[in-house]
């Protein structure tokens, strides 16, 4: 075979540090977003029915946060700082936002060296209901995180805010 | 080391092959968003002064169909079809989309098995400008497909139409 695209080849497309660079880099740049809103509307502001900026913010934090350490611990269960239900979320100033983004991107840094290249591939059963193999479960992760970050940015540019350039990531 | 986290690891967090699954199954919700838009308001609906979503599609479709050949060939003028500046687009109705659309997702499928493991390593410079190893471009172009289809969640969500399923890739 020419190309033997295989789990075998010893060439990895990608490695498990520009794997974490990748994640790293979409929060840095989503962090931005929770400080430029105004606290008012990040917490209020909508459109067409949907969530305010800081109950999508919050999902986001809540399943890297949770996940990240249950990838290693299997415990998927919440704790009341990154439960993003709105009924039950403690979180709410932007302040307290932004301080637990930054405790979950210390965890990351923490828990990430500890996921072993083979266990990429093992499936996990995430939050008792999604399966899929844990290198798909975070980029699943980071996709719902660009996906609801492109949705804040409309929420910016509604209330006449420029948003953050989308590939400032530093 | 207990984890040889390089790229000389025998074992590859994620395949070619499940890259391409990745960008495929983008590709397949993105274009279920442009057939749910009702044609007017996908030309013409706007928020906050952004562009419609129509030209948002055009984007990532020009960068798909150009970039994913000029990958193998190095050629990355756009073609009038695919050339997505607001000024030259040919592109005029929802069914031109969509059938360039296809076609694109047929040009992946053809040229994506030419890229060598290897490949994915090297650095590119994309459409003259755009300097990166070519599967951090690759996911820049996926993450810019996630961003601009979050934003048309919101653009349909605002006309009262509900969008498909955040996971519906199939």
């Amino acid at each position: 075979m020419e190309n033997p695209q295989t789990t075998e080849t010893t060439v990895q497309i990608i490695t498990p540090e520009e794997f974490l660079e990748q994640w790293l880099g979409h929060r840095s740049l989503t962090k931005k977003l929770i400080e430029i809103f105004p606290e008012d509307q990040l917490f209020n502001h909508s459109i067409g029915g949907m969530r305010p900026f800081a109950d999508m913010a919050k999902e986001v934090l809540g399943i890297a946060g949770i996940g990240i350490k249950a990838l290693i611990t299997g415990d998927w269960k919440f704790t009341p700082e990154l439960d993003y239900n709105p009924q039950r979320s403690i979180v709410k100033t932007k302040a307290e936002l932004l301080i637990l983004w930054d405790k979950v991107t210390e965890d990351i840094l923490a828990y990430w060296p500890r996921i072993t290249p083979q266990q990429f591939r093992e499936t996990v059963v995430a939050f008792g209901m999604y399966e899929a193999p844990i290198y798909n479960m975070i980029l699943y992760w980071i996709n719902n995180e660009i996906h609801h970050r492109g949705q804040g940015y409309v929420y910016l540019r509604s209330l006449g805010i420029e948003p953050p350039a989308f590939w400032d990531r530093g």
